[in-house]
């Protein structure tokens, strides 16, 4: 931490801020410049924080130098993680992609997306069973049922299943059937669910809060790590911004600076991000141009007639081609798909 | 809702979006303009929405007309509603403060905190006991050693003891101490969370999440409306923006809109809401000019040696003398304090 | 400046940042923490700035402790500046409303305005002759004609004239009408224009550019400031952020920032700053309980068929009794109106 | 425009809103719904925009329907501008890379630069002899003297330029020099400049806004055609949002949205979207992935020492490698370079 003392700060005031930091169990830097004088305020980054300082008299500003993460960091860990989702490397050369419909409607539904989206080269099956909606009059997921039609999905095509978590409640139902536990962006911050599935032995996919900046977003998987679970997956999906042409503004900047601040796979959502399947190609291509490790995409064998997300979800004969659009992306960054 | 079809369209495409809208259960209106055909989807809605038509050829935009929620609009009760805090009206002529500190430390500082905002004028004591903090190293909350806390400083004041949930599981126990159960904004969109107050008989306060858009936030609170329990107060707390002088760009916007489309009492956190203790003052002052019903406002007999959030606390001296501006205030705007 | 070193740099990297410092003219404080080394360059404001030692192998950050204003700011005069514009002070106890319609449209309109927003109180007329239009098919003012009615309704009513303006080569013609130039938010960083009212003897209204920060803000002012011209207004007038029930988000926390980091007066512009009349009362209101130091608000005799911004505007009858209450909330915080 | 005209308006009121849009040339359809009235204006958009009926009594909202744009949207031109500059098309299959130093510094900088970008494969040089800075202190350009510089780096390498125009007042010297007149974002909506390098015949790099919604994008591009120029190459250079580990954020999905929306050429300039070198390889390699008809990057000989932007300058050796991994990806979505 750097104190920055303002101009006009008394000897007194120095003084009183050097001792409250030394008796927080740091030892003090002190630098008088011209215009301003330096407290540093050196020790591990275990210790209390010093933000209160603020309050002291004379008191500019209170600088925070070291990351606030651990085990979420490169500096904990240098090579990228590769984490395997039954089998599946994610974070590896070859990219991964995750493919389904936003919920699991019925079960003919749900089979007849797997096989498209595994013919396609999907390798995981994405599909909600418990939904976090906006409006509390909108379909709510199948719940158990749902899962149910998921491993069945499985079965018939071996595609991992990934699912989404709503509530600290759901987890032991949810541990029988997913192979990745998926939390959305509204529940990116909360820590109570993060830390349930901290504790279970089950990768977790962690979205990005729509409002949650790089650090926040970096700290909210240091929840899950520091429990013990070191399969997270990070994933983009959008950020709020003022534009409205797309329903949020798919952050893709995100994905170098998480890959080198972070040793976990980072990987992109653009359906989500965008909200207009007409977008989700080239923001596809573009992620994996950017570094992305894996993709997670809408893909709904009837958009128009979708209970949910049928505007950003893209028909199978799309997601096709887009595949083949991606595998040629891919070499260019000589990783495969 | 109201289907664009953009220039160009086909006769077939208007008639396979007019047939769709149909078999939905919508009546249609159509109008042709010289530039655009305007299908207007006439029907309750209880229907299902229609942004799915955004698949269809030759559709440009999918524009909605009705406000989606129905419980917490002026339109299902056009005067506002009072909530009975175990006797404090919230949402009267009278504008109540809740203050506190942002964590229970300890027996001492929150009888210290109590007796100090008491004497102020605050009808409400503010403490949390659940802590939902950005990093999973910080100091989480003493949980029920910090309930039973407040409850010695509820004997000792009489004030209402205003108390965060984070966790579903943790609703039982704040039941047996809280008044009021506050949710962060960091869960204002945890759906599973709201389900769970909102089937409780308790008022709650709900914060404003820092990326929900007020149409979004009050979805929130319809959440816990639908489920029966309408006691529910909002509270602006601040909004992520660029702005970097404040930690969140408190919105009294917020306010006069909230007022006008909702029934429900709106409250505002200056605390929160600028993250600096210089300016809770300014905007205290300025949300109750605004129309606010209420203050949450973070005060500590330490700030400098705070737990948690000290950079924004008031000392209680300086909350006292801030007390009597927004008396002055209240009574400018034909309101108490 | 604050560099800081990050994990496993070497010593040479760190000498070799050390030696950059003080060929550009800076000292260097070494302070070597656990997991950082922190390199401190002291010295000026005047000096080249360090922020291309990013580029240097081993450095993970560099930090501004500086202020990057001069004369804008608190540290070079203390107490309040008030500005004269024609013997009105702007800057002291007593508040100033600027009150008028967005653009002159004729003779007839601007006289009626100027003589009831006279009526009410305010000391100052706004009407735009040259206005910077979203669209270019939209009016675009009356120009020379438009400043003719304007001082037309300065001989009738005595009132002060605010006028905007859009381009370095108006700037003559402006001087003979005006008695504040008031340059809009998006021109707040069109630096060219900044120099020129810069080296113009006349007070500035400056708005608030929609994404400045409050930082790029004051250097905005500081363009007019290093030029010689001392007399600038800061205005609010909204910044851009996700919400969509109000145009713009009036930020009215940048007035106490504003207000605590320079010593310029503050004043709000709660018409733009929302895009709906019906939040101007409250909005405006605020401002003043947070400490503005004057408003500028629209008014149109007949919004509904106002050439631009009717949606914004006040009638006069509202003017009028918004008025009214503004000046019980001053009174309340110990101003005038 | 589609008038919602709220819950409980009268009859009376419905009827005073159709008289009115009938005043205003518009024809009137209207749709009576369950819950709401909507009445439809149809007219062509060079009428008088209908937002201010939002006064008048019982309406609720003012939706419009029509893209406010004509010259811009791909409605007037189906197919994709290309734009030629002194024989370099751009907007065709071949992907155009502009590069150079932020500023001209000095002929040996600037003559080093060109030949460096010329032997990578740019085709254009970007140097800024006129600056917008942010502090009036900094460095503010060369004027005439760089403008010099540029041309022989052009009479060296054959490159053409692209250099940025500040002020109305500079027009005329900067046509002497200049192959492409650069707009930056904060004049992005200086709609004075706008319509002065309209009346050129120049092409123009009119970057975005970094608060520009798309619309008001595509409308201070439409403000250059009006005036007769269509060589407008449109440039997305990043927004502001909350994220503070990147400068800006550099919005990629404004590349599919406006190639869909608008047939003018788009590029992308990785390097101010940013602020960091270490992100300007992976966001130009997704830039073109995602569509991009064109980069504009930074390159420096001596990135440490440049007089601005130098943490975001490429070495000239990088760049080299740059263009041959964008070289790859150009190819994958069959392109070239």
């Amino acid at each position: 931490m750097i104190i920055v003392m303002g101009p006009g700060h008394t000897e007194e005031q120095l003084q009183a801020v050097i001792r409250r930091i030394e008796e927080m169990g740091y030892s003090v830097h002190l630098s008088r410049g011209v215009e301003r004088t330096i407290v540093g305020a050196v020790g591990s980054k275990d210790k209390t924080p010093l933000h209160a300082l603020q309050q002291m008299e004379g008191v500019e500003a209170v600088i925070p130098i070291l990351r606030p993460w651990k085990l979420a960091g490169r500096e904990f860990k240098r090579e990228g993680t590769v984490v395997d989702v039954e089998g599946v490397p994610v974070g590896g050369p070859k990219i991964v992609v995750i493919a389904g419909p936003c919920s699991v409607e019925n079960e003919k539904q749900i089979i007849e997306s797997a096989r498209a989206v595994k013919a396609a080269g999907a390798v995981m099956l994405r599909g909600g069973a418990y939904k976090p909606r906006t409006s509390p009059y909108a379909f709510q997921g199948l719940e158990e049922d749902g899962l149910k039609m998921l491993q069945a999905a499985k079965a018939e095509t071996g595609l991992k299943i990934v699912t989404e978590i709503v509530s600290v409640t759901d987890l032991d139902i949810l541990l029988k059937y997913a192979d990745v536990l998926q939390i959305g962006a509204r529940n990116c911050q909360n820590y109570a669910l993060l830390r349930a599935v901290g504790q279970a032995r089950k990768p977790v996919l962690l979205k990005r809060g729509m409002s949650a900046t790089i650090h926040e977003y970096l700290m909210a998987a240091e929840y899950c790590l520091s429990e013990g679970n070191y399969d997270i997956l990070l994933c983009e999906r959008g950020i709020r911004t003022f534009e409205t042409e797309t329903r949020f503004t798919l952050d893709l900047n995100a994905v170098p600076v998480l890959k080198h601040l972070s040793h976990l796979p980072v990987l992109v959502d653009p359906s989500h991000g965008t909200g207009h399947w007409r977008l989700v190609g080239p923001m596809s291509r573009a992620a994996i141009a950017a570094g992305a490790d894996g993709l997670e995409i809408e893909v709904h064998p009837d958009p128009a007639n979708a209970l949910s997300d049928g505007a950003q979800s893209l028909r199978p004969a799309k997601f096709e081609r887009l595949m083949e659009e991606l595998r040629r992306v891919a070499e260019a960054v000589d990783r495969t798909l």
